[in-house]
């Protein structure tokens, strides 16, 4: 286990892709230091080790940086070789590996980030949930020919395509509550819905993943705060 | 080298995305039979291969396909490893090159497809162009850093950065004859300037390039038909 100086974290509590890299860390086993940053105030550690994005996460290994959560996990499962692979060996597995990681970050969540924008009605948000879940159909197949009859996309244990659909499930599960509907909805993606609650148990997972409660209150927050804007809107 | 029946590139000739399969297949001498898409009226064999996205580029490589083009690109150097190294071997490299490959991709590119949206009046357009050129300027550093006083961000051969921004440069030169302005300007960005001449000539760039003139006639053609499209919509 590498030693806690040696590795550092810089992340918020509900930001999935934190979530990603604490999971992959987890899973590899590497002791590390969580620095939880002020989004609304960026320290000046973030802004020196992220000057491009200027955003969470950010990996410090021995003094370097590693930015962007899809490099970091590459990043995590090659700089620490002696826990369980995150991606697979063959070549081709790992295409289809980073193409699905691919379709899910640039195609399916900017659907599930439209619910903040779209009308707050229910039939505009029951048609953003329909979509994500249709968006999640290529992945009930891909998850079927991957997990080979076992509990993960990387078999017995979580792999590359685990992580990187899976950070999403706490803010998935808190939407279901929020808006009373299914997005991993059994009569359509079965296996997912399945899978879904083996992951959020892993050993890796336990302790990384927010309360549920915590992106309530923050939709809460969020409602709140659109409802006072549309209101002082109104009266203008 | 491998046999050109086991490996066959679906692309179209124009297509930033596909020279850069081209490219990395180059460097590795790896023989390949080109199969031209007429993205107007899309193969059986491109829908069946690349059922997700529709696109080109996509390699079948023993009857199996791999689609999207940095996707493509690593699983070229992981699947021939015997030709020169795509990507560094050292993790920290690997997670720099990655990096910059998405930069390049999801934050400069965005920005140079501005161009054909933009007002076609001189002031939009340079406004456009001078934001590639500061674009590309955390470029330049990288480029001191990685190349290390050699020719390429790769070193003495083209690398992973050189093949995900190289494939840009045909584009960029018919765009800087087509208004009359550099982009590549040396007074800010004199390495990159430099390397853009040594990659255009490097011998595995060769063949996979479209003639600028080719870029020239499209541009042409792109405008005719949105002054076409303003006149009819005017005459309403």
């Amino acid at each position: 286990m590498a030693a806690s100086s040696d590795v550092k974290l810089l992340g918020s509590r509900l930001s999935p892709f934190v979530n990603r890299v604490q999971i992959a860390l987890n899973l590899k086993s590497v002791d590390h230091e969580f620095i939880l940053e002020n989004l609304q105030a960026k320290s000046e550690l973030l802004l020196k080790s992220n000057p491009i994005h200027k955003k969470v996460p950010v990996l410090i290994h021995n003094h370097k940086s590693i930015c962007e959560s899809l490099v970091i996990v590459q990043y995590i499962d090659e700089a620490f070789p002696d826990g369980p692979s995150i991606l697979p060996s063959n070549p081709f597995d790992r295409s289809t590996a980073r193409f699905w990681a691919a379709y899910i970050d640039d195609k399916w969540f900017p659907v599930f980030r439209m619910l903040a924008d779209v009308k707050q009605d229910e039939e505009s948000r029951a048609a953003v949930l329909e979509k994500m879940t249709e968006g999640l159909v290529p992945l009930e197949d891909v998850f079927l020919k991957f997990s080979n009859g076992k509990g993960f996309f990387g078999g017995d244990t979580l792999g590359y395509i685990d992580i990187v659909l899976g950070c999403y499930l706490r803010g998935i599960n808190a939407t279901e509550i929020h808006l009373g509907r299914k997005i991993l909805d059994e009569t359509k993606i079965p296996a997912l819905a399945e899978w879904a609650r083996r992951f959020i148990s892993h050993e890796a997972v336990k302790g990384a993943f927010p309360e549920t409660e915590e992106f309530l209150n923050l939709f809460k927050t969020m409602e709140s705060a659109k409802a006072a804007a549309a209101e002082s809107e109104a009266s203008n």
